[in-house]
């Protein structure tokens, strides 16, 4: 079970507010790159852990945790950054008070026309989780597939795009404040992205390969295991690289590279049958006579 | 541009046709762990790639155009699986066709009741892009960043999910036409998850790290960098691991691990303004005056 | 505005209640192909009207009202087809009462398993605006483009689909009410096919073509407007039919057909910006350099 | 900010593996009635919380904490139900350990039709974050409109329904774990309902109305205010009760009750303009002219 | 079944056409706080009523029936707001005759820059059922429970949430025309809040609790009925309130309060099995030497 | 199976970048209207073709396979309006290369405004599979109903709603690049609506009326089959036009138009059982002696 302490986990201050930074903080909150994401991916993982003993199941615990008080300090500064922020076109001194009156010299207006509408409309001037778009947080990103290995690689994944976003919030935004709790939530992401691959290590490396490992690979068609397919129409091969020639990752096969002709048959599927709803031109006559 | 051939990719056929069989295909279309997910993905990585030269657009091309035949193949076999399935509960002879009424011993109701109902109502018995439980594809989940390392560890967690999906399906049918297809896509499943990591490695493995890695790490509050936070509220250290001591994955740090206490203050935000429409509780009496 | 008549547009009676086509009925209600969209499609077409007078307006105004009746009385059909549900797998008395058990041989347990678990979870046997898969309707299939012409089609196009999961309804039951209901619901959509198609008639027919009729067709790109393209890769021409030669339907052109070879280039984008979260790898080092 | 207890908050226990009631349980953890919800909006209602003083920041920060644990339990509910699911309708022998299989005398087949096939395919069996239909949570159930006696109402009624959903669970399941669980559920459930009603009444009741209480209700069509409008087209009125006499529920006027006739006109918009992409029937010739 | 009146329930006017407050009006359309929501709650509850008598489905089925004059009206709004919008960012005439060029100074490009692009790519300057974001509105929002009390308290939850929207939107206007159409709007959305708690007072008030009161409250675990749990980690009581001492709302307890323990033990699931999907690491050898 | 080619369908190339276009062509991208729509669309109509012969399903593969090079050449397009866009409010250079700063006067911070904020935080200044608000596409779009008359409706309004949103895009640029693009998309469209129409006229034209035309028109209520339905509450008939009076579309019958009264009886539906979760006052109480 689960245990809160009203301080956060890292200071979250705001010297100018910003409503555009609001809309942009959102991204991090409610996005498929944020924290809500990686916090409930983790929890489920964790909550569904069959591996012989609870270890990951306590690192992922203990994450997920860290990760609610990541959702917290964002949704603090979004409500940090709309203080202030005009309630109406008419209410022109509001604005004064906010960086795109200040520094982008915009009427009430245009700061109004530039801010996430429904920050003033639904929520009062506070975080909700959705994306810089409006658009709500929808939990089928949360990937907890059962197998501990594709786990890793999803959370590796979801770090690795979450600290691309949160870089390029530090670039977007020239608040002391701002930047200080980005520093630290960036440097969090670099630790989540280590942490992930360092199970990857821990589990074998490229003994997790390929995933899942436990199903028996003679039962995969292995002229294909390791073949760069190509589908130029032209019979252009595939770009050559690592992956085209030398020893596959997994060490159980070699790379090559071709183009690839069809090896099945155009199909051709059975005609309607009289009560499927289909037009009379595509039902089977017989099957009409027969009935 | 694209073009096609006629021709599946590799031979789909079905002996005995499975309604229940062909609602589990439906995530191996419509899922997240599904083939439109990865065809879209490669094909929306390929149209944004900024990387010095066009190789890797190339690669992402000629995997997405592959992901596309596969689609095909699943949405065939979903037709197959779904020819003599019962259109009503009371057309007894059609259940005797397929697998359930042959082995199961159900009644045509039961086999009805097993099928995903929208193949008899909404689609004339025929595949469409939802995944097992009609839930349609929505392409929030095609993962382009502009990030080409995280795109691809993005694209890992795809194959590796998709592989588990893959021999789960497998291991769920008995249909030696089905398994056959299965052991195909399996093995391109397979190539997927090495060509991508073979990626990360020809773009310098640990050297992609921390993704992304244009980022001037003095930027980011080291201290917590390459910590692992413990969020135990006993106090109890995290798990021990390759994630909690020795160098980090990218060689820039060293793991160490310990409980946290928190650094920030709790927040108060301001009270609300009277235009707001909050309660008169939540307003501050000095706003209202200076009305 | 709008006003009610407690009595239903049509009689609604079920013999057996059968929890099974509850469950159908649903896509009918919340389905793409139902009734909600049709309904709310037709009232925003006439709340945003702008031919030159009223009369579609009113037309559409006209048939929205009727399809507002129709959702009551299929949502009346769930609940009654929901009468006498079991409630629980212990529940054995239940069963006996729903055609399932009396007519499938299936057991209490067998019957609630091929129900829709939401009738008796969320609903507490009643119908809610989601399809047979309890995907609930989304408003973004409610059409209404501000073309006139281009409306029509849609809603040629959403009675056609409708009419077709009705015919599926009608065959999918043999209990005489829920039939009469739907002979007269099948009828309905008969009409709606004809009287949207009969707009198109009035509008001009083949005038209405191109749509919108409004763009001068000296802009587009005239060579390509009637010509049939084909993408077969080994260059055989695309089938032959009423599509590939003679007359264009708007009778401003003739079909023709043809293997089609790339008129563009290979795209080039330019490298990643230096704060645009790109690996470095994919940055223009004089970029950085000019920094 | 958040810690964690890798003790569950109460004991969950299965006794008898039961893969349909997985399913239904999974309505508590991804339903708008269920546990994912109430967590997530009682957090988003303490993070922006702007009332004079702290106290309901942390009402709600208890409460949300306290729900985390509950989604917690519900998910290891889940899984400990799934153990022993079939894995294939070939894997005759695992059927047995279930309930379907040993009190329904269900086939190992019938027993996986019954399941939710995304347990088998998705997560290796273990619970998601959908409902009972697989159809994923979505944020928008996240209310916290930064009014605070709208948000109690909004907290009410989701434990409303959660009660009521929970009570339809327990009536579902005979398993005395699953039935020790439910009935600690369901007090809680209880006390939540209670809590945000004291709430209400600690703000002041009626006194609270309407909300927000911060708008001047002169500037309200006060004629309007407590009409219990009749829209029966033959001028029946509305039933009376409560609600159509005696004094408002805010103690600010009296209830009256009547048919209502329209007050506006016939809307007429203005033609559609020659680049607004309508067809030429919908363009203003006038303005056509004036190009 | 219905009827329409070609008149609007209400005049509706803009004096000077505001593209921003089209866009803002859309959230009281297709947001979840707007009239679609409460359009369609209100008729699936009627439509789905089982009260021994049908006194509540008539009440519902009137006011249901007035709010789809309510999206009538706004999407007329939206349409007149949206009259002599720019089309285009070279239009120059058009935006002078818009609010935001007249007061706020903006260019053509900057007033099209503030719209809602949909507005001009999609409806041809109409509304539709999406919120001021754009996201369409989604029928999970509908709730209709099948408890009376339930629903009534889910239904002042809409109309709170509502009330609230339609004062922001007035305090956003300076329109007279639109402030006219909202001062009605809202005293409607006075009037529905009162009735619905009218009916929670018809039903017994207090004694409708908790909800569902048909469920013996000797089955949930009464020890925790009325007990204000506290999560705090550092053992610090919840705060003090009306939740915390003192009878319960439904007089059936008293209400305590305090520090919460773990009543539970880590859970422990069982070894993944070998046709699972899961890594070898993650499965009971045994299981697998046994197959 | 697919093959691609590396070059472009046709060229596309921008003069002047323009981050508002960018997020405009977003629309023709992943709006209902646009490619990715239209591709799926016509593919899973060809995968499910039950036609007699596989001509249609050749003609649909041709025309899909087409259309994904139009998603590839939007793609494109935005790329190409996103080089040189702000990435932050303080870059006031970037500015200064689009076509906001250099016609229309805005500064850095309002061009950054009037962008889609993903394409900033999400891309990497690239296309999305999401519409001009953001929303992802869903593939709850696609329709492919097994009815092939019914197909090619939905193919044609499909073409006409894309063939608008491309004239309104064609007159919201003035760049010479993307207004060829677009004369070529137009063009394309022009064909596209042609063909399906080509398509419904060689099924026979009226004679695939209605739609299924499989269905016996004597099993519905033909008395209803073409009357058009008068809804006004004081009797007012239905407009005239060619959908009141003269022979039907499909010449089976003549329309006729009139008001329409009720002809069911208001629904009793039973009352809730004890079991049910309703309130007590909902329940039968001779079902709760009975337990």
């Amino acid at each position: 079970m689960y245990y809160h302490d009203k301080r956060l986990q890292y200071p979250v201050r705001v010297e100018k507010p910003d409503p555009l930074f609001a809309r942009q903080l959102q991204q991090a909150i409610g996005g498929i790159e944020g924290e809500i994401r990686v916090c409930l991916q983790y929890f489920f993982q964790a909550w569904g852990a069959r591996a012989p003993n609870n270890k990951y199941r306590d690192l992922l615990l203990n994450t997920a945790t860290e990760e609610m008080g990541h959702v917290e300090m964002l949704a603090t500064a979004v409500a940090l950054n709309l203080e202030d922020a005009p309630l109406s076109a008419q209410e022109e001194g509001a604005a004064d008070k906010v960086v795109g009156a200040v520094m982008g010299g915009e009427s009430t207006r245009q700061v109004l026309e530039g801010m996430m509408q429904r920050h003033l409309l639904s929520t009062g001037l506070a975080a909700f989780p959705a994306n810089s778009d409006g658009v709500p947080f929808d939990c089928s990103h949360i990937y907890a597939s059962g197998n501990i290995a594709a786990d890793m690689y999803c959370n590796v994944a979801a770090e690795a795009t979450g600290r691309t976003l949160a870089v390029r919030l530090f670039n977007s935004t020239s608040d002391p404040g701002m930047r200080d709790m980005l520093h630290f939530m960036i440097a969090r992401d670099t630790m989540h992205q280590q942490q992930w691959l360092a199970v990857i290590e821990e589990l074998g490396g490229a003994a997790t390969l390929p995933i899942p490992n436990s199903f028996d690979q003679r039962q995969e068609h292995q002229r294909f295991s390791y073949f760069m397919m190509g589908t130029s129409r032209d019979g252009t091969p595939p770009p050559e690289g690592r992956f085209s020639t030398g020893p596959s990752i997994d060490g159980h096969g070699e790379f090559y590279a071709g183009h690839f002709e069809p090896l099945g048959e155009e199909p051709v599927l059975g005609p309607a049958r009289p009560l499927s709803g289909a037009q009379s031109e595509q039902i089977d006559s017989k099957a009409i006579a027969a009935e």
